[in-house]
């Protein structure tokens, strides 16, 4: 089945103690996509600027990803500029420059609108919701990710736009934000009276939560002894966990819980080194030992 | 099998969201023997002034606890008062009062000597090895607690006892400083280096993770809705842990993954009211129920 995300498609400069890049490609949809394509069609709606070039958009190429949705403007592409602190844990931002990305208003291609699968990347609730109404008929499933910023400045079209979602995919600053309550179990039961019937709470280096009607699903990051650079390991695991779920075209809840091994799987390789580098070199059998490792790392036996 | 512990038995002022008790039994040791006694025979060696009535003794009456290495010194018990914050993440000590504390000398009375595992709770670790000389013969399995107050003062102290430790059960913020490293990975490398061959750390709700020859081991903590006061969770976690471990006899990679589990389901029902109360009318019944719910938690199949 194929899985259609909007978000950006961005270039990032990025400090860590691992080391320095002044132009890395980068985007919640770049990551996104890439991540997914291991396991499914995906379909990107984006939006870039006349200084992406052919070699900028080959990180697509040769893999599942369409990208007849991705609109060239002029102007240059959204450009992001960070520095993580010593353990990774902290981040500044350094510079954001939205150019074309802020008249991006996403138009759907004809082939797009039967997408079954749906993530709706970082952006503006509106822009979310516009997306969703271009979608025929109603998707399986469809995922979104949003920020302190929307939560602050539109919580009423964020509230709008939530109605519509399935699942949840935030981080655990955000999940407090979003539902004013600490505990996240607390936080999860708010969050289902705004529409979405599962929660992914992102936690770093704690790995990953997900709270639905069955219950709750924990899943540890893949202990790494030299992560690079955190940049987009919240986008590659939304990647992994929706596109296994499109590839397979189940949601229950064993699917659900594979799924979320399948995003920390995709998080994990994608904080190895700077940008997507890891990403683009990475090859299924890798994605697949990685997640045996994962119940190496879990599993007992009472 | 028989199962020393060394440590704190005293009364505790706590304060929390959630309500505040004025006075209430505590202690490191009093907290991992009720928790262990759930699994094996505990010998107890600590010391209490003549403010330990009958009545506070009464919470190691009708269990598997052996008291009979219980000091008892004239003046008053060791004493801690402390508030947690809002989110019972952080907490501030209002008061520590060492008393009869202050010159505790553990004696190992006869009967105890031939314990095959021992916990060395955090106390000062020349007296964590004098109570090691103290035991007959070489302990299948010994475990030590400490805290940042003894990796500061006493690191030399520390490092000579720690070089006859198997087990070394710290959180995450003590392993990151005796270690020098903020990789929990690299800090754990350090610390093999440095005797205990096992490092558990214990990273509050995030759950525990262990590290050995064998990997890594993650488990979660275990979702509440409303804990009630964080006072002795790691001392409930080191109970359940090493009480299993006595219990059972076995130390293969097995029985240290559901040594874990039980470890993360005592520190659990622990946090879930004000001091030891929850842990005083636990069932074991209720103990494996949890346990198998840590299943569901984590569980998958890939």
């Amino acid at each position: 089945m194929s899985l259609l995300v909007v978000g950006s498609v961005a270039f990032d400069a990025i400090e860590s103690p691992y080391g320095k890049v002044d132009r890395i490609i980068g985007g919640a949809a770049t990551y996104f996509a890439v991540a997914s394509s291991f396991f499914s069609h995906v379909n990107l709606v984006g939006i870039v600027g006349d200084d992406f070039s052919a070699e900028d958009e080959s990180i697509f190429h040769r893999r599942k990803i369409d990208i007849v949705g991705l609109e060239r403007a002029p102007g240059k592409c959204f450009f992001w500029a960070g520095k993580y602190s010593e353990n990774l844990n902290e981040r500044v931002t350094l510079c954001t420059e939205l150019n074309v990305f802020a008249d991006f208003n996403p138009k759907l291609p004809e082939n797009f609108r039967a997408s079954k699968h749906v993530f709706l990347a970082n952006i503006a609730p509106d822009l979310q919701r516009s997306v969703l109404k271009q979608v025929k008929g109603t998707p399986k499933l469809v995922a979104l990710d949003t920020m302190n910023y929307w939560i602050e400045r539109t919580p009423a079209e964020l509230r709008e736009t939530l109605k519509h979602v399935d699942v949840l995919m935030i981080n655990d600053a955000e999940t407090r934000q979003l539902s004013s309550e600490h505990n996240l179990l607390r936080a999860a039961r708010h969050i289902f009276k705004l529409g979405p019937s599962t929660l992914v709470v992102k936690r770093g280096e704690y790995g990953a939560m997900m709270v639905d009607k069955n219950g709750v699903f924990c899943v540890p990051a893949f202990p790494l002894e030299e992560p690079h650079d955190p940049t987009g390991a919240g986008d590659s695991f939304a990647g992994g966990f929706m596109g296994y779920l499109a590839g397979c075209g189940q949601s229950s809840d064993a699917a659900l819980r594979r799924a979320m091994v399948y995003g920390s799987v995709l998080g994990s390789f994608a904080v190895e080194e700077f940008g997507p580098e890891r990403l683009r070199r990475l090859k299924l059998r890798e994605i697949h030992a990685r997640a045996r490792h994962f119940s190496k790392l879990t599993q007992f036996k009472l």
